[in-house]
């Protein structure tokens, strides 16, 4: 061994690493959109949120900045004149406007679910739906997703609407609800039930199609800017034509479907990873003037609050990492079979560490967060709709349970309690 | 929109997603390493666990195995007769080590991040660093990491030895500990401080330099065959060109030393990734053999149970999916720089993550799973060790906190109780 | 031991155990305070939480219900003309209070604490404080508590404000907020700090003092209704013989100090177990009437929807049990010395189950609960506010180690990072 | 108001608070049971508990020790020859116990179940069981309790053994395990079923008696010296006069049971406070004892360590409290059904707080903690055992939240998964 003799390294030399932040982090690991969403776009975003937030409705000046960019076409492929934006693309844009309006990032995820579905449909189809997707792209269309249902308890692969046959189509009365961006969309995306038949159809409609209407109904107590009203069927005929998709009940395990339910974990979760991002700046701004005078410092510099800031920013930073790379790894062809768990799983994180995460820096900017007068409480009021979003929780541990205990798994909830039952039957 | 007419799809033509369990989700994140390390290889390894455990002591029939693949020169590259791998195929191979035998896996983990630190360096200078990693690749060397001491509270940039300069080189004495794998190893890879002076030389010694000594000391709940002795120094010469590395006590903010740990945190989390996949598939094992008669089913059909093993699937998915996909950036050149907090990120959850889903994977199978007669109480045990790994939990939370707060951070912990040390000085 | 021979017990004899719901739980622990707080009383102070929660003010009509029965005397001891209750007493009420409008029940927490402080006060000194408790409870005085100041850091023996000597008493100008009720309230309780000097002075001043003026500034996410405002003194005169209290300080080592944090520890946290109450009484009633279709029950008769609520009932109960045992040990002359830490557990352990138990209730519920056509977001607004009660969960933490680790423990979180202030004085 | 005059409270007279560490909080809500179990014993017992531990057998010598003080009639009524200790007493004994031997206090711990059955059980009947008390008490009678079986799920009120009918009693085989203490009691007291009913008997039967063998098979990872063996049946005659307690299967709603399952729920959450006690303890003087080189200062001096234990100091206080008090309420003679949701919570809690609260001590302490020549990792170890003790988190947590939302509750778990039963059928 005494032939080895390495070089002595001087201090001068040695490349030095500085403090960067976290943005640093974010720039290596998520790719550059700023020339699908510039900086201004994002600023103007962010300054319709309040406002949409108080009124309760969305902002149409966003939306209008946003259509004019080509949001709506930004999955579509450029040969469909969209703006071929690949699924971390998509996810590093939603993180940015989950920071900017996480009222309106979250109601444009719904539209970005629907497109990514088609593309993911498109990708692995030769037939006509590449129209549709033009349409979308070129004209600027929004997709409101219709899936949410009062009884179906977070299931994606079912109904409680009964459609009818009907000549050249089915006829559909009943609700969906909450619906972003109902008032809004030009188009609905909405599942229905076959009267008497255990098979599901997945529609379009225009949103001035006849019987077809929006109530107003969305008054929660946050993400107000997502416009998530009721959409009501009147005797509505669905055409066949614009019948696009058709599954049994409750059928999970179709690699579109798949491709669908990761489409909507990732993006999701990027819309509120951006949530957390702009609760932490904010946090970051208050914190830095928020001065403790028996201990000569403001709070930043006190190792309590870096260490309870330091906690969060850990699992947040280890959600991104995961959240970034799933999103890669679709977009280079991997398999939904082998990727659905790892995204269920990243959704299911994120559920736990955003609202933990924006509950820890309001905790520790103290009761100034909890004023209105800094934007920290309604960051906080819009990271709770994070716990809403199917697949539940419920459904969701179910499946990774049994995934890894090698059980066929399913997205819907698959339980009873047999006791209960007897005593239910027994007359209690 | 008329146009538009989607085909239907039908049933019999759609792609299925079939249960596969969690092996395809690790094939669709980790690269695949069956070349480097054969299954069997890893079948010989996991035989001699057990052993290893009860004995207190490493398996020698194992690392000889280990050293026949070239295991020693894994990281090193292919013109320096190593094997080549990228630092997300060494965290794959950790992986799999730490599923066969824990102890085995992070004492050899400490290798790799010797080895991988000098690769990095290597990397950024022309220097003669080659000639020692040459060495350990062609002659199959192993070393040793002695960077342990008793009151050096996890800090990875000082030592608490300190060094006379002596006619070319140092005079050193004093005690390391622990140092896995210190009798078995060829190497030492040490820190230690120059006398009356404000700087760590990092040094490389044969284990028979003369001065230099093992004592056996290790004997722990867990990781019982890592083989983490003493190291004794008596006035023992550490020759000049020996020296491998000099900087500031305390200074931690070199791109080396951030490649360093950068390797440290992704490989070591992949060690105890491994260990809770064991526990997984053991548990999954226990629980499918575990009836429980008044409900007629073993316990991984039941809700409870799939939920309790889901909700900690879904935390160590994510987890693989950050290390994972953090392992590959680091391989195609990103910034330690940028890369360093996502790093320390995982290495911290993980410490979280990892006894938590293995605590409840035991839980579940219920008191079967404390007898010595399953692997699971001896995983339970070697994944406790996860708990010391510097840096520390209370270190790491700081400088992720200050990263996130924009302030300068380093890897040592910067606190004081100025009115405790007050009342101390007062006699208290 | 053959003569032992223990009859059989038979079926139909045997006592047993009907379902009886938490009612009988919270009757077992807490005493019985409808003689102090008839239920039509709560029922008329719930009528009001909501127009209260949407306006931004108080209650003023459950304020005078509250006044009729007394409340402002509740603890007051009978010969003073007071209600002569307990602390379990106040506690219980307070939690009755809690349920039915949170915002109201906290605010006059801050009244009780004052009088709390002043009957332990009361309770060891023959002085002339009677006559202020016999004031309070014959004429239904209500005090607010001015003791919040924007750069405290949570600490509750010192003051930002300097009061300037003056002619029979002091001069004051300065800011105190949040301070609850300072609208309504009769008098104003508060502490200054003596210009020059390291001393702190506890004064009662009516509200209608000259130079005394309350400021609207009150406009928070929640406990909207507890009329939070701001309290502004204007060169005013506090006469010597309204100063009740002086230390030097930061000093937190005096038992009446003890007994008044004993006494807000336990008295607030009974709020918010009204609160968590409360909401899972709404969601009780709402997973009844949530059907999910496809399994064909309504989700509390699920098992994933059981557990959950399970998981969370269980800290409940736990912190129920603790809070009421505590608030009757004190009540039976237990030493404040001793049973300091024990309730400051409690308020800290609160801060972490309450709202953890609120939010996985509210998720439980689904979407539906993030409407604000139910009580529950309102009720999930509210709790956060425990967030932000001094002693903050930082300092707590740091004073429960403390007293673990055998060292002087105080209330004021005791810290620096002297790496950072060496930057900072280096100029960065 | 100008009536009022407080005197002010000059700082030589106020009463101060002393730091006392914990001892002073346990002293006020624990009784004092120095008389039953004198300091001597309580060294002399933790003499033996290192010992037990390795050699994985009961330290006979302290058994000893405890019969000597009359402990097997622990909770006998005075006039029955007992100690007449009230459940708190036995609660702090227990804790003391396990402070000092987890091991023999978890094994005495199911003996004092069985007798504090047989008590509650006394107490309700004018039968002749009080001859068996009796006995227990005068000759210091060990009883064995063989409840637990392999494919029971942790039912508390069902076996799977089956007995035939026989003259004079019943015909037993088959296997109990563990039975804690089975090679050195005196009795065993365990249930089975009738052969061909839905009938459950509970017996005791001296461990002589012919057919009953104990088996040699207890090797844990922790609890070593509880010996907790299997105890085996052979066609072993169970005399009709020596069955004790007669219930359908599965139904758990008797007053007795109830008393039995918070006399177990109770004891052996203290039992666990003692273990956390000891480790807390051990933990206090490690950290005392390591100094951090660059930090100047022994790791309990600075704030991270501090907090770090405050943090779990307070679950385990608050724990503490519910603990104690309940058993207060039980002695008091509260009402089984209403204080048994609340026992349950504090056993479901002792489960998260007490294994979390041992772990972040030893992870505080570093890797010295991990070393076998610290009692912590014995304590640790031992502390995993309280995951096993029936009821179950799965039926626990079933159980609370079906009481939270006003449904039948039992404290078997009762669940099912009906597509999966579906699939198994259909052939998977």
């Amino acid at each position: 061994m005494g032939i080895m003799k390495p070089a002595l390294i001087s201090d001068d030399t040695r490349p030095r690493v500085e403090p960067a932040g976290l943005s640093a982090c974010f720039e290596a690991i998520w790719p550059d959109v700023s020339g699908l969403l510039p900086p201004e776009a994002v600023a103007a975003v962010a300054a319709g949120a309040a406002t949409a937030d108080s009124e309760g409705r969305p902002c149409r000046d966003s939306l209008e900045v946003l259509r004019a960019l080509g949001w709506p076409g930004l999955p579509v492929p450029v040969k469909l004149l969209g703006g071929g934006a690949s699924l971390a693309q998509c996810c590093a844009a939603q993180r940015a406007l989950g920071a900017a309006d996480p009222a309106l990032a979250i109601a444009l995820n719904m539209h970005l679910f629907s497109v990514g579905l088609m593309v993911e449909h498109w990708k692995r189809r030769a037939d006509v739906s590449w129209l549709l997707l033009e349409a979308i792209a070129s004209q600027g269309r929004i997709v409101a997703s219709a899936f949410a249902e009062p009884h179906l308890g977070g299931s994606v692969s079912r109904s409680t609407l009964r459609a009818r046959r009907s000549p050249g189509g089915f006829r559909l009365s009943g609700l969906k609800r909450p619906c972003s961006l109902a008032a809004e969309a030009d188009l609905v995306c909405f599942q229905m039930q076959v009267e008497g038949e255990d098979e599901v159809l997945v529609a379009l409609l225009p949103t001035d199609a006849p019987g077809l209407t929006v109530q107003r109904s969305w008054d929660a107590m946050g993400m107000r800017g997502s416009g998530s009203e009721t959409v009501r069927f009147d005797d509505c005929l669905v055409p066949d034509e614009l019948i696009y998709y058709r599954a049994p009940a409750g059928q999970d395990d179709d690699e579109i479907l798949a491709a669908g339910v990761i489409w909507f974990s990732l993006t999701s979760t990027a819309c509120y990873l951006g949530v957390a991002q702009a609760a932490m700046d904010s946090a970051r701004a208050t914190l830095a003037g928020s001065r403790i005078n028996h201990l000569a410092a403001t709070r930043d510099r006190l190792p309590s609050y870096q260490g309870a800031i330091g906690d969060h920013t850990g699992a947040l930073l280890t959600l991104e990492s995961a959240c970034a790379s799933l999103a890669a790894l679709m977009g280079q062809g991997g398999s939904p079979q082998a990727l659905l768990p790892m995204c269920l799983a990243v959704k299911q994180q994120a559920m736990e560490v955003v609202p933990n995460a924006i509950a820890a820096a309001i905790e520790a900017c103290g009761g100034m967060a909890y004023s209105r007068s800094l934007p920290l409480e309604r960051l906080w009021r819009d990271a709770q709709a994070i716990r809403f979003h199917p697949p539940t929780r419920a459904s969701t541990r179910q499946y990774l349970g049994r995934v890894a205990l090698g059980l066929p798994a399913q997205l819907d909830l698959d339980e009873a309690a047999p006791q209960l039952e007897k005593l239910d039957e027994s007359g209690r």
